[in-house]
């Protein structure tokens, strides 16, 4: 085993059948020059395990932060476009960690993505494995299994400098350590970390507010007495998400990442015809928009509808059900008859979970192949289709039950079991599932790989080799992202906000579920999942818009529970004794349409950024503007400044000679 | 009287009481370096007048596009800032007209308006009218009479090509000749024109359905039978505006004037200490943006809900009036009854236009204070403020009959006699008044001035020296900008799409007034009005929003006129038995918030800004940071640019000496 100049970032594992033919064609398209349509990285090939070991020279990584358009700390404070021959007015830009690990995997990624055909019809020594010009050449060689596993590695001590500060420290503290957390696992990781630290940190005034109404015996629990409750649940929603819309162009700002541009790199599944870019003028694959909107409104549209009506059927054939059962027996008793009134929400339960999985694929395959050339917004279409179904399949009911039923007792107690076993499963997949993998995994290599480490409580600790530690994170559960994470979240979102005035306690224990879920989160993500790949974003996306709409639906749901309750409804006859139900539902048309007014106003005073970013960021396009005159002026062309940059990279080629790179 | 090198641009009338220390001053300050606070520009003092007559050379003005940021049209067909040093890349720099007219006048005003005191304590010869470090010298002067006109001259040969090519054409054309008005007009009154346009020629397909439905014997003239007509117009109007967004922002992108930046120049009103701008680095007055927040929601905010409150408590108190005569009276016949029948409306239609008067006065001087930096801010505040208080007194009374008393045929009426009486009434205040202004002031030049012209009919056509024009323009009136034309408009589109089942001739008499309109405009920004300045915008702003907001509220009201018609609440009982009230409202309800939220999806479908236009930006912000970079890696410093800047005017001095400029 050959070793490479510097530490490998990136293992890449072949499947047992791949030809060597094609093992030596990948290790060349890998090592050949940018120039090529190479990726120009460092491989070294572990022929006994089919593993590839990728890294790249300090010097690499920077070109490729050029490349990228990653942002860095300039010297005056400011966050700007990394750029090498001025990396000296870079901050930091002589120490080893310039560059964080997270940013070095993510260039890796982003290059081994970029990897494209040229001219070649097939993997070489696979004819059945085609290829086109364009297409990215991983992406292929992972979908045909040629490539099993492709992960960063872990860096076991800076992980374990990362647990101590964010779940093993003593002293409880309020937020996790963002910017170590970013600093290992990149923004999406750490924005969601800050997301669920707002979150939870925000529930507190909440709670606090609804134990001062219980102690004071205000007859908190009753839905009669709520409204202030629901008032102030209302309002917290809309101040919460518009504050952290404020906090996460902040945290975007100075993680670099705000305003991600129209010329990012396309994700590694975007597939299409080789052309120019428009606006960068660079070679890559292009895709006629046109085709897309075909795609998501006349086919994407229609399937999801469908879906969507197929989920409410369901819905009111479990209602149908379940009162014909409970008509049925209402008065009979036996020993079978608690099982059958309990068949319909078993078997719904059921149902949902089945249609729920295989939805999500359905709605995977359908934004595929809406070829979305940006990443972003291929997350954000995803995450509209499945909130919908997700939103029909959880919230549904519970509108039904409280506004066509009109039936407090049970609308209570089905809102407390769906989030209490919500939270229950949820914590036991996401806690002790993990907990217990984990444990069985450290049991396994203590008895089988490493006598010595038995005695090693801590063998986290333990020093190992590269191959070792390969090993034993092949062997580690893949992270599928933060998608399941936003969604648990969003739906305690919906339990706590939607109906709160009928379960006030809902926001004490999302308190606790939330204060566990940080630290179990913490754990899985140190202890037993592969070290996912660094992707930058700038916030959280369609989640936003998804939390606003529950915070939206809540004004309506809150208001009208509290039209619907019969305390309520005794006061306003009695004041005025003129009213008809007409005269109510109409008193309720208005005050919804105001304080949905009233809402949006909030959103509207509430500047989404902070006015210290603005002043930044238009800095920084004011004096890109002035730079562009002035190049103008001296008559340099868009197309000379591509040749000089291609100008460095040869440069770089000529000063950096490659170390050889076969096995 | 000496002659000014360049043709005159700008007039400025001098009070006949200004001391000569204050004109000697005034000059000195005008011709003044910029690096030493003054205008740089050309002066000519026309002593017996009181006219100050200011020019440019072409050198003067293309430094002053560079400055104020002017986009021109790029050789490769983009829209770029203008820069000197690189003006040969520009299309058609080497004509005169490179520099439209209009554009000229903005440049001049804006470096009038930007001439601020140093360290005066006052107006020289003026202990009374104080100044202070950073004030608008102009400004001031004005407000303290020391200046009674400021104003852009007409050029006669351009204006008679504009007016053939404009409305006295004779081949009727579906459109105004945007880019020929905005050549002389400058962005604000094209764009203008524009929407007028658009909103006309919109107005067509609408009309033609009215027709269509009329002919085929319909009923469409009934309310009950409207709802197909009712759901056209609300989704015309939606598809309107979204589609004139898309067109402004093409029109916008054209013009150069597409997205505007925080470096804007301070509007002339704007006060505050000197200090230093964050972004430009430029010196300027600054201002505490939590004062105007301050002034914002707790001075201006209170005040506008309290006059709200009072039209509303005025319209009420109309209609208390109104019935308890209409009951008195109801049996009585005599002479003074329908006048006594009539006092309330006739009194409540004055104490409206008394109102609103005095609520615009208000509304400025709340505005002014608030101290807003950019024109356009300053304009949507303004707007925001002044809509609200008309709405509540056009608007709401049809809500009131509609709703409360729900009185169909009282609504008809009084919409038509609303719409009649306002489009009549502007028609002739816009149209009658100012043709017969023209006449008169016609006659009296051609009696007084002219006794050759007296022979010649189109005596527009007459050359004229430049003092007998300006003191024929100084006869002029003065336009007081397009507010009083959108709001016209607005309440037009109020009365189109509110109510549109009750009075669906209402878009054809639109459309034939708008024909009108269009044409009387024109004939007025031409013939009547002094030339204004031609200010940059970048689409209506808060305009549009004015007209969105109506387009929501048709969605409501429309959907709530059909709910409320008898023949549709039959249709209703005897398609669903069990109907009650409640069950009426609450498909209301439902239907409502469906509606809406189609309407909001139909603005989410229609891109906002046209994919080439998304392009054309994308391309040019992605090369200004290129050109950033590349800049930062010569390691030229923004410092250093603004020196270069500096001494580009400093060469421009020493190769431009200045004409001597005194009288």
């Amino acid at each position: 085993m050959e070793h490479l100049e510097t530490k490998p970032l990136v293992v890449v594992k072949l499947s047992p059948k791949i030809s060597q033919e094609a093992v030596d064609w990948l290790i060349k398209r890998i090592t050949s020059d940018k120039q090529d349509g190479g990726c120009q990285l460092e491989v070294e090939l572990v022929k006994e395990d089919n593993l590839l070991y990728i890294s790249a020279s300090k010097n690499r990584l920077l070109y490729g932060a050029e490349i990228v358009g990653l942002k860095k700390e300039y010297k005056d404070g400011s966050m700007r476009e990394f750029y090498f021959s001025d990396g000296s007015n870079f901050k930091k830009f002589e120490d080893d960690e310039f560059l964080l690990e997270s940013e070095a995997h993510y260039i890796i990624k982003i290059e081994l993505d970029g990897l494209r055909a040229k001219d070649e019809k097939c993997i070489p020594g696979h004819p059945s494995v085609h290829l086109y010009p364009g297409k990215s050449i991983f992406r292929r060689m992972e979908s045909k299994q040629l490539i099993t596993d492709l992960f960063a590695l872990h860096n076991r001590r800076a992980l374990n400098r990362l647990r101590l500060e964010w779940y093993r420290n003593i002293d409880p503290k309020l937020s996790s350590p963002l910017d170590s957390v970013r600093e290992y696992f990149g923004d999406t990781i750490s924005i969601y970390f800050a997301f669920l630290n707002f979150y939870t940190v925000g529930l507190v005034p909440l709670v606090l507010y609804g134990l001062l109404v219980w102690f004071l015996g205000l007859n908190a629990w009753q839905v009669d007495d709520n409204w202030s409750l629901a008032a102030v649940h209302v309002l917290w929603s809309a101040v919460l998400l518009e504050m952290w819309n404020r906090k996460s162009n902040e945290l975007s700002y100075k993680w670099g990442s705000l305003g991600l541009k129209e010329w990012e790199e396309p994700r590694s599944g975007f597939r299409g015809e080789l052309g120019i870019n428009e606006i960068t003028q660079r070679q890559e694959p292009t895709y006629p928009y046109w085709k897309r909107y075909i795609r998501m409104y006349f086919i994407s549209l229609p399937i999801v509808i469908v879906c969507l009506a197929m989920a409410v059927w369901l819905m009111f054939y479990y209602f149908s059900w379940e009162f014909y059962l409970m008509e049925k027996f209402a008065n009979e008793t036996g020993f079978w008859v608690p099982l059958l009134k309990n068949a319909p929400s078993v078997t719904y339960s059921i149902l949902i979970i089945i249609a729920n999985a295989l939805y999500r694929s359905l709605a995977e395959y359908l934004t595929d192949q809406e070829n979305h050339r940006l990443e972003s917004t291929y997350q954000n279409h995803l995450i509209s289709k499945i909130l919908l179904f997700h939103f029909a399949n959880s919230f549904l009911c519970l509108f039904y039950i409280a506004f066509i039923y009109e039936d407090m007792r049970m609308l209570r107690m089905t809102l407390r079991n769906l989030f209490i076993v919500h939270m229950v499963i949820s914590q036991a997949m996401e806690t002790l599932l993990p907990y217990w993998q984990y444990k069985i995994r450290s049991r396994n290599i203590n008895t089988t790989n490493n006598v010595h480490a038995r005695a090693n409580v801590d063998h986290e600790r333990t020093e190992l080799s590269i191959a070792e530690q390969t090993q034993r994170e092949l062997k580690r559960e893949v992270y599928s992202g933060t998608f399941d994470d936003y969604l648990e979240l969003w739906l305690q979102f919906g339990y706590v906000v939607l109906f709160s005035c009928v379960y006030p306690p809902a926001a004490l224990f999302a308190l606790l579920n939330n204060i566990v879920e940080e630290r179990s989160d913490a754990f899985k993500m140190s202890n037993v999942f592969r070290r996912p790949f660094g992707y930058r974003t700038s916030g959280i996306g369609a989640w936003q818009t998804a939390f606003q709409a529950l915070s939206y639906l809540a004004v309506i749901s809150n208001l009208a529970l509290i039209f619907n309750s019969p305390k309520f409804l005794e006061w306003f006859y009695k004041t005025v004794p003129s009213a008809t139900p007409t005269t109510v539902l109409m008193t309720f048309l208005v005050l919804e349409h105001v304080l949905l007014f009233a809402r949006y106003c909030v959103s509207m005073l509430i500047p989404t950024v902070p006015r210290w970013v603005k002043v930044e960021t238009g800095k920084l396009n004011y004096w890109s503007m002035q730079a562009l005159k002035k190049q103008r002026s001296e008559h340099l062309r868009p197309t000379q400044v591509i040749r000089r940059s291609l100008g460095a990279i040869n440069a770089f080629n000529n000063n950096n000679p490659r170390p050889s790179s076969a096995n």
